[in-house]
C-alpha cells in the first residue's frame, strides 16, 4: 500500500473540539478509524483520536471520486488525514460531522485485531497486556492515564511551590542498602550491583545540602510474593525535608492529596465520567488512629494481632471497611518499622514512623528519620543488617545531618485511588511483575 | 551530646531573605555552622543554609549565659537553630547580622572534614565524590542542582503546555531490543532481562494511543568507553509524537531550548553569578549544517573522514571550534544511524534523523522513525538484530503506527551546557561510571 505522507498538513483541532457551533468551517483532523458503516448511499468513518471520536461522513455521489476511493481503500486502525468541511446535523449524537474534501492514508494496519477496539467486548488483563499497544486506544484506558499525567502534574506544582527540589539518585547500587525486601542483582562490569528499592539513603543524604527534595521514578523491589497489589517495578513519589519532622511532613502531605484530588477532579471531569468514577475531595485534618486504636477496632472484628506485628493485608481490608477513606496510622511500634524510623524518645518501642492508607491500601509510608549516627547504628544491628554496608552512608552522618523526615507515594497506588480501579496492571502502561516481564 | 528538638520552631526566611530592611525583627533561622570566629569580646557564627549565609554575632555581655555557651558548644556543619533580632550593621558584606535570643543545637558534626566546606580550598573531582554528602554543601556545587531543577521544570511545563503527556515506560526489559550500545545483565527471578537504555520502543508505541508523550527519567548503558563524557547511569530527556516529522519536532526543539535558556537566566541569575557563568539565550532558527558541509568544514580542518562513517569525537572537538554555540546536523548518511530512524524516500542512502550540538557536544539525537512494518524488519536485517526479540514491538506496528518523530536530551549534557562545567560527573548527583560505582 502506497502511504500519503503528511506534507503541511498541520492539527489545530481534536475531535473533541469540534462543535456543532464550528458549522461551515474547514477543519484538518489526523486520527485512526474506529469503525466503517456503509449505508450503501453514504459511507461513515468514526475518526479516533486522544481526545474522542467524530464521525466522517462521505455522500458517495458529493465526494470526488479520489475521496471516494480513499475511503473504500480503509480499514479499522488505518492512521488518516481529514481535511473537510464541520457540517451541524441530527444525525449525530454530538450534533456535528466532517464532510471530506480529502483524505489521507498516512499508516495500515492488519485486518485481524486482536482485541475490540470500540471496548464494547472487554478483553481479560492478560490477553490486554499481549497488545497492550492497541490495548491502549481503548478510551477508558487512555484515560487512565491521562488523569495518572495531571495527578503527577498536580503534585510537582504543589512541592515547586513549597521550595522542593527535584532530584536523580542513582539506580544501581554498591549494596543491599536497605535491608527489607529483596533487590534484583545487576551485573556491573562484572562486579555484583543492584537495583535501588528507593531513593532512601541518598534523599537522606541531600537534605544536608538541598534541605528539601523530592524525586519521582522507578524504583525495584523482587518481591516473591504472587499478589496482585505489588509489581516488581513501580514509580514513587519520594520526598525528604529538612528540621522537619513527621507531623510537619504529614500535615504537608494530607494538603497535598487533597490539592491532588481537587485538580484532577476539576481538570479531569471528562475523563472520570468516561471512567464512571467520582473523587470526593477530602476534608482536612485527616484521621489518626494510633497503631494500639487499629487493633483494638481489629479485635472487635474478631481480629486479634499480637502487638508489635505487622498489619496482615486481610486484617487491612476489614480495616478498610470499618474506615473506607484516608486515614493515618500512628504510634507503630518500633521493630515493625524500617531501621531508619526514628524511636520516640519518651517511649522508644514506639517510633515516629507512620502510614497513610486510604481504605485497605496503604498509599504512603513515611515519618521522622533517625539524625543521629550512634543511634542509626544501633538500629542497624539490631536489624541484623551489615553496618559495612552502610559505611558511606553513616559516614554522611558525621557532616551534619539535620533532623528530617519524609514520605513515599506509590503512584500506581495513587492512580488505583483517582482512577477507582482495581488491579495495578491496569493503571501501568506496561507492569512488570512476577507473571509477565515481556514485552 | 544532648540535642534540641525542633519543637514548634518554624522558619520563614531564608539566610538570602535577611536584608537591612527587616532591622529590628525577629526571625527563626535553620541551617548549619560554616564558619566560627571568636574575637574575645565577641563570637561570630557564619550560618549557612540552601540559600546562602547570614552572619550570627555573639556579643558575650548581651546574651544570655545560654546563649553564650551553646555557642561555646558549636563546630562546623552542626545543625542549628538560631531565633534572634535582625541587626542593620556596617560590619558585614551584606550589610545585616542577627543578635540570638536563643540557639538549638539540632545536630553534631565530626571534628574533622575531609573537604573545605567554604570551598576556598577546591578538592578534586574524586575526593569530593567520596564525601559527596558534604562536598554538595559547597555553594557552588548546590547551584548547578538548583538550575538543572529549574530547567527540568522549564521543560516540564513547555511540553505540558504543548499537549504532551508524560509517560513512565519500563526499565527492566525482556530482550537486548535496541541493539547499539551494550546492556546491562539483570537476574529477574532467575531470568535473563536487562535494564533499558532508553524508551524508544515502548514511547513509540505509546504514540498510537496517547499521540504526544514524553518521559524523564534514569537509563542505562554499560559502555567500555572510559570516556568522561559518558555516565553508565543516565538522565534522559524522551519524547515522541505522533502524527509528525523530523521537520515538526526540530522546530519544537529549538523553541524548548530558546525557552529553557530564557528560563533559567530569569529564575538563577543568583545561581549563574555564583557559577560565573553567563547563559546566552539563542536566536532561532538554529543553524542547520548537512553531514555534508559538517564534513567539508572537517576537510578544510584538515580532518578527512569517509563518506557515511560517524563523526569521531576528536572531530567533534574541531567542529566546535568553528560552530561554537547551537546547530543542528542533518541529512546523516542511513547506515550512520539506529535502525528505526526513517531513510528518505527519495534518497534512501540519507535519513531523516538529526543531531542538536552545542559546540562539541552532542546535546540532543531524534528524527522521523520508520512506520511500516516491512521496513522496519528490512532495516534491522541490514544492522544485524535479531528479529524475534522486536517480535512484540513489530506487532504493534499491526495495529495502526501513525507516522511519528521524537527526540532524546541528555539531561547532564544540558546541565554542563547550563552550567558551563565541563565534568559530567561533577553535574551528577551520584555519578554511575566506570570509575566509580560507590556509593
Amino acid at each position: 500500500m502506497i502511504l500519503d505522507s503528511i506534507g503541511d498538513w498541520t492539527r489545530k483541532y481534536y475531535s473533541e473540539n469540534i462543535t456543532p457551533e464550528l458549522d461551515g468551517k474547514e477543519v484538518t483532523l489526523f486520527g485512526w478509524v474506529q469503525e466503517i458503516r456503509d449505508l450503501g448511499g453514504i459511507r461513515f468513518i468514526i475518526l479516533q483520536d486522544r481526545e474522542g471520536t467524530i464521525q466522517v461522513t462521505i455522500p458517495r455521489k458529493k465526494v470526488s471520486p479520489e475521496v471516494l476511493s480513499k475511503s473504500e481503500a480503509l480499514q479499522k486502525r488505518y492512521s488518516i488525514g481529514v481535511k473537510g468541511i464541520i457540517k451541524k446535523t441530527i444525525m449525530t449524537p454530538r450534533g456535528v460531522e466532517v464532510i471530506p474534501n480529502q483524505i489521507k492514508i498516512l499508516g495500515g494496519a492488519t485486518a485481524q485485531l486482536p482485541i475490540d477496539i470500540t471496548g464494547n467486548t472487554p478483553a481479560n488483563i492478560d490477553v490486554r497486556l499481549d497488545s497492550r499497544a492497541l490495548d491502549l486506544c481503548i478510551e477508558p484506558n487512555t484515560t487512565i492515564f491521562k488523569i495518572q499525567h495531571h495527578a503527577l502534574e498536580a503534585i510537582r506544582s504543589f512541592l515547586f511551590e513549597r521550595g522542593f527540589l527535584e532530584v536523580h539518585t542513582p539506580r544501581i547500587i554498591a549494596s543491599a542498602s536497605e535491608g527489607g525486601s529483596a533487590l534484583f542483582n545487576v551485573d556491573y562490569f562484572g562486579r555484583k550491583a543492584f537495583l535501588a528499592q528507593s531513593p532512601q539513603l541518598y534523599k537522606e543524604q541531600l537534605v544536608m545540602s538541598l534541605e528539601k527534595v523530592f524525586e519521582v521514578g522507578p524504583f525495584f523491589r523482587a518481591e516473591e510474593s504472587h499478589t496482585r497489589r505489588h509489581l516488581s517495578e513501580f514509580v514513587s513519589i519520594d520526598i525528604e525535608q529538612a528540621f522537619a519532622d513527621a507531623k510537619v511532613v504529614m500535615h504537608l502531605l494530607e494538603q497535598l492529596m487533597q490539592h491532588t484530588c481537587k485538580i484532577v477532579k476539576e481538570t479531569c471531569a471528562k475523563e472520570l465520567a468516561t471512567l464512571n468514577h467520582e473523587i470526593v475531595v477530602p476534608n482536612l485534618p485527616f484521621k489518626r488512629l494510633t497503631y494500639d486504636e487499629v487493633l483494638n477496632d481489629l479485635k472487635e472484628e474478631g481480629i486479634t494481632l499480637p502487638w508489635g506485628d505487622d498489619i496482615p493485608t486481610q486484617a487491612f481490608r476489614t480495616l478498610g471497611r470499618i474506615h473506607p477513606y484516608f486515614y493515618y496510622i500512628t504510634e507503630w511500634p518500633t521493630e515493625s518499622k524500617v531501621f531508619y524510623i526514628k524511636p520516640r524518645t519518651d517511649k522508644p518501642e514506639i517510633c515516629e514512623g507512620f502510614d497513610l492508607m486510604w481504605g485497605w491500601m496503604e498509599l504512603v509510608s513515611g515519618g521522622t528519620r533517625i539524625a543521629k549516627k550512634e543511634l542509626l547504628v544501633k538500629r542497624l544491628r539490631e536489624n541484623g543488617l551489615n553496618q559495612e554496608s552502610f559505611k558511606y552512608h553513616l559516614e554522611a552522618f558525621d557532616y551534619g545531618m539535620p533532623p528530617h523526615a519524609g514520605w513515599a507515594i506509590g503512584l500506581e497506588r495513587l492512580t488505583m485511588m483517582l482512577t477507582g480501579r482495581k488491579n495495578i496492571r491496569e493503571v501501568t502502561l506496561y507492569p512488570r511483575d512476577r507473571f509477565r516481564l515481556t514485552p
